[in-house]
């Protein structure tokens, strides 16, 4: 009677712990905010008030979309399902408007100041701040004779890098995705954590991050009228193309002279990396294959060459990137890392993309890394393991 | 014939500028955002979707409250009349629920990401970048004994800090206000511009900034439930207490000795300074006063001693901030400046209890400065000219 008595309660704690959830206020709220919450099931109770509205409903970007119920007091609240661990970016549809839920803390995102919430990855700690020294991360302004404005970059500089003013650093240049910018890498992505974490452990090399805005657009250029133009017509591809190429000068023009006189780094191709998630992944490619004097070390996180440029259809590899591939033995010398990943959840395009990439790299005796992660999607936990694994083999 | 023509032409020109407007994108919007819109008289029109909405109004904080009208597209629109030069918090009402405009850039005040749009102040360009060397801002991250969290200031140094590697240089600790965060002095302020500009033209000694996080709780106490308890009760009376004395423990025994081990400051009080804006400007009369063996200049924006511990009863200098200003000629000789800001079209509250503290410390002989901002209210503007006033009296 007893032990059955013993059991009961058990069953009982147990029951009501997923009935009722172990829900904590996000990581991601503004200071006092009690809602969005966590359980460590990795469900997410959202709760907001819009008295008079008649439908409230969440938009998680890469998970679900949910109606959210309206209560007697004005507040209207919904739990989602299990999530996967990571960043999940979302916003609030109210009675058709787009809205950003004012509990979260902003994150630069779809090209506006979006929420998210942080659903912790269990026994995961190389992402967030831990008792080991810490960099700096520095807002500069360079004046930008391509684009003919004054641009914002961040500048993580590794820890010590004022106490040892005679050491020179290695430089990893690190771009965001499309629709996000310069900020997105240490608010979204906890690089620079990630970074104090691995420089910690010994597991990678002190260097110095760079994290531009990934937007340009040349001096005197007006903006195009896009109206009505669909993505993938003529007028919006080549507009795409000219801020890819407005972009590259200014990384490869402006800012790398900028930073190299402006930090203490060693300013050669064999200490410089560039590496970009999505549309940043797709600008370093174009970035460092035009400019193999300047970089040796190549990475592409979930985004590269592949889902846009190749689809299903294999690279050319004797023609891409201006025959920089046309020969594996030279380009093995000259470049010392070629780096691809992506996430297993992410859409079956970026996929397929990113896989055909690979398989044509592997068939032309293309040196390369390729890295899949597991279970995470085009979402900043996918970028936050690439990180991990990538910095650790450079310089 | 002709002349009447020309006037006519020129009649129907001006005519037509001042029926449309000269509006222009706010620079506080996001890239490619068309809305906000500013005019040249300061009149702002904004536009936002909400298809579905069946009321939506804008709220400027020290502004108008206007109803927004709905078109045929799904988008609200309004134009305000003029607004005054400077940044304009403002939040929208979509069907009772208060959000953000996505056009924006997030700016943080409220206790919530709210957006602002920025009226510019013709000719002034004291608090704009300018083609002069710039000053970094730095994210640092230190642990805190008192609060047993790690916190987040933000560090401005200034130009040319990492290449005259023998020089050390006076701070000033330059504190939010209350519902705001560590961003707002370079977010909403342009802190980091301003002294660039006032470093450039020779008006100001280069000096460190520092910006910390205003709000502290004491390791291991818990968030006080305050629940149906109104501002001004004892409850809340006696957490605001709690607050203020662990962030002056704070910044006394963990900010600043972080700040002279990591930066190369001057540490001694001869150059060393605080001020504050609001709650920040009460948060510096009580770090300061109680602490005059660290700190000798001394600024109040909009804050100070006056509102609330003031309202119209004067200070009694002789057991004010016990006894700090009792003795006039002993606190001239210790304390280099006492400064006192408020703005002339602040609340009635505000520029009483400033204007009654300032009375007060006449009539009591404490040497001091009384800086009033024509023409602005209880916001950033006012507070860019008291840094641009406050600066070059230091160090």
């Amino acid at each position: 009677m007893k032990q059955v008595g013993m059991a009961m309660l058990l069953f009982a704690s147990l029951c009501c712990a997923q009935e009722s959830g172990d829900f904590q206020p996000a990581a991601t709220n503004v200071w006092g905010a009690e809602y969005p919450r966590v359980d460590s099931a990795g469900r997410v109770q959202l709760r907001v008030k819009a008295p008079e509205a008649a439908k409230v409903k969440v938009n998680f970007w890469s998970g679900p979309k949910l109606d959210m119920v309206k209560q007697p007091d004005g507040f209207w609240t919904v739990t989602t399902p299990p999530l996967v661990p990571g960043l999940h970016y979302y916003t609030l549809m109210i009675d058709g408007a787009e809205v950003s839920d004012l509990n979260s803390h902003a994150f630069f995102g779809g090209s506006k100041h979006a929420s998210a919430v942080e659903v912790p990855e269990p026994g995961s700690t190389y992402y967030s701040i831990q008792d080991v020294p810490h960099g700096q991360v520095r807002e500069v302004w360079y004046y930008s004779k391509v684009t003919g404005t004054w641009r914002h970059a961040l500048v993580y500089a590794p820890p010590n890098y004022d106490v040892q003013t005679n050491v020179r650093y290695p430089v990893l240049y690190l771009q965001h995705g499309g629709g996000e910018d310069e900020t997105g890498w240490t608010k979204q992505g906890h690089a620079n954590f990630i970074l104090d974490n691995l420089i910690a452990a010994g597991s990678c090399k002190p260097m110095i991050l760079v994290m531009a805005y990934g937007y340009a657009r040349r001096a005197g250029q007006p903006a195009p009228d896009l109206t009505g133009k669909p993505f993938g017509s003529p007028e919006v591809m080549r507009a795409m193309q000219e801020m890819a190429a407005a972009f590259e000068d200014d990384v490869t023009q402006v800012l790398i002279p900028y930073i190299d006189s402006n930090f203490r780094t060693i300013p050669d191709r064999d200490h410089r990396a560039m590496a970009g998630l999505s549309m940043g992944g797709m600008q370093t490619f174009q970035v460092t294959f035009n400019h193999l004097d300047m970089f040796s070390y190549i990475g592409g996180f979930s985004g590269a060459a592949g889902p846009l440029v190749l689809g299903n259809q294999k690279l050319d590899v004797k023609t891409a990137f201006n025959g920089a591939l046309a020969d594996p033995a030279a380009f093995a010398k000259k470049v010392h890392l070629l780096w691809v990943g992506v996430g297993t959840e992410e859409p079956e395009r970026m996929r397929a993309g990113l896989q055909t990439l690979h398989t044509s790299l592997l068939e032309a005796n293309i040196q390369h890394v390729f890295y899949e992660s597991p279970g995470t999607a085009h979402e900043w936990q996918t970028w936050r393991r690439d990180l991990k694994d990538f910095a650790p083999r450079l310089f």
